[in-house]
């Protein structure tokens, strides 16, 4: 099965690779972030597009690995700014060492990941460059955005799809896009790996969101619920607002959110009562497929044969059905 | 006088870039610590560099802005691990705005240099690409070594040199080598510029730590004694602990070091009489001395006329005698 061959490449990889050494101070965050694990689902794309034209998708095993040093890159920093004490169940950089050391060890973080698109080859380098950096700012947008929201009153569910699509969804089109230059991909299949990426990412953000309310505890791997707790403008809050506004349930929503003192178990249960009752998963749901579906038709659009599109086809069903 | 010229054409080419648009809150920031002005040293020696070999300099006046803009995105980072409430007599970022935004605006600051660098011609765009990605992670060690020292018992003058390499010189050593780059200048002249660069860098920031305790505060611009006041291992500090050791003045500046409470005014010149009892200064200044030497000796080397060299020799020569 080439997937797990691409992941087991992709990890070996990662544990050779030195981002620097001295001084220690600066460089064990890195190697800790980056030890914590996660899908590598960034640079896995990288490769299953690369793979399309490319029979030695080995080669391109380093550019790919900027791709998730950058993600982690905005994991560290993110972790700073929401005050998070943990991440993947362990200890975040900042909590662990200090701030200054997050802020400044994501600092070259960010210039490693430059370091590693680096080894892609002289003809494809100012372009990567090129679409990277647009990337790369996006995502600090989509980032500044979500704290904006948090205490913005009139934010629409538009606002927060813009959001996410630059938080989250401009990056998996990029690592997508990236696969295809790097394999020499003629430009209009190089557009459509973006827009299967970027709408994977919206799918994938919103499966999240959704994911957060109604996982299986035991198989989520973190709190059930959080999104609630601390009134996250998602998809679903916002939706949930809208349907129920001008209701009583619309009055108890608004009070929930108000409230400084609560029990959370209480809280969770309340406002996902609210959810149920306008039907907000199911719409969730529906926002997401619709997402999902626009990444199967542009995948469908990919001048490639059939039988090389099954591992990109299968890994988005994976995406859309995941339950953690 | 070309040199003006040279400021005013990067003076009107930053007030003319456009950093990026929405969100505000992450652009505003970058806008606001760009005008705060700066003496714009590392793009004007990449121009003076370039014009040795290149009669249009205006052609790599993009790429000489990113070391500017990456200049002052430490400045932005660096201040907040500093809690350093003012830059240049103005509010830092993270206190105009707060510490998320800086963090955050710093990062897209960071893409930003990337962006500028990307106006490179083709050819040189990978060299320059990867000069940079070693000069900015080596930046990133310098500020955290600077961090480390504020705790380390033993530093020693040596270890204080390759410090401020790192987090200064090394920056103004790429801001040369990249204008020879720009100017396809040969190997040996690019690294000729950069060990000049290096060196200037060395030979500036020994005058600063020696104009921080013996500048004329008319001229000067901000509170003299600041590093004294903060115990700050500068060379001038390090080398009066070695020659006072075993001494009553060392004992002395033992007690002031350890001092929690002390008049800021009383402990500036308590230190700086011991300072002047071992003669700091003039070894801080003969320290100094060599670097800048090490500069000239470099551009003596250099393969192009005499007559065009003689503005980086007088602009060395500025930095060498400079009181603010």
């Amino acid at each position: 099965m080439p997937f797990k061959s691409y992941l087991e490449a992709l990890n070996k990889e990662f544990e050779n690779h030195k981002y620097g050494e001295n001084p220690a101070e600066l460089y064990e965050p890195i190697s800790y972030i980056m030890s914590l694990g996660g899908k590598r689902l960034r640079p896995l794309l990288t490769l299953m597009s690369a793979n399309l034209w490319l029979y030695n998708w080995q080669k391109v095993l380093k550019p790919a690995m900027a791709v998730e040093v950058f993600h982690n890159f905005t994991l560290m920093h993110d972790d700073i700014m929401d005050q998070a004490p943990l991440r993947r169940g362990q200890q975040t950089v900042h909590e662990k060492w200090n701030t200054n050391t997050a802020i400044l060890s994501g600092d070259v973080m960010l210039v490693a990941a430059y370091e590693l698109l680096g080894f892609a080859e002289d003809r494809h380098f100012k372009l990567v460059v090129k679409r990277f950096n647009k990337t790369a700012a996006e995502v600090c947008e989509g980032q500044q955005l979500d704290m904006v929201f948090a205490t913005k009153a009139d934010v629409k569910k538009e606002d927060y799809i813009e959001m996410i699509r630059l938080k989250t969804s401009v990056l998996l089109g990029f690592a997508m896009e990236l696969g295809g230059i790097l394999a020499d991909a003629d430009e209009d299949s190089v557009r459509l790996l973006n827009e299967i990426g970027v709408n994977l990412g919206l799918g994938f953000q919103l499966n999240d969101d959704i994911l957060d309310v109604y996982a299986d505890p035991e198989k989520f791997g973190k709190q059930v619920g959080g999104d609630i707790i601390e009134n996250k403008k998602t998809w679903l809050l916002l939706d949930a607002i809208e349907k129920a506004k001008g209701t009583e349930d619309g009055k108890k929503l608004e009070a929930w959110l108000k409230k400084k003192k609560f029990d959370a178990t209480e809280k969770v249960e309340a406002i996902r009562g609210i959810y149920d009752k306008f039907e907000i998963r199911a719409e969730a749901e529906a926002e997401a497929k619709k997402y999902f579906e626009k990444a199967a038709e542009a995948l469908n659009k990919l001048a490639v044969s059939e039988d090389k599109k099954v591992l990109i086809r299968s890994f988005a069903e994976q995406l859309e059905k995941r339950e953690n």
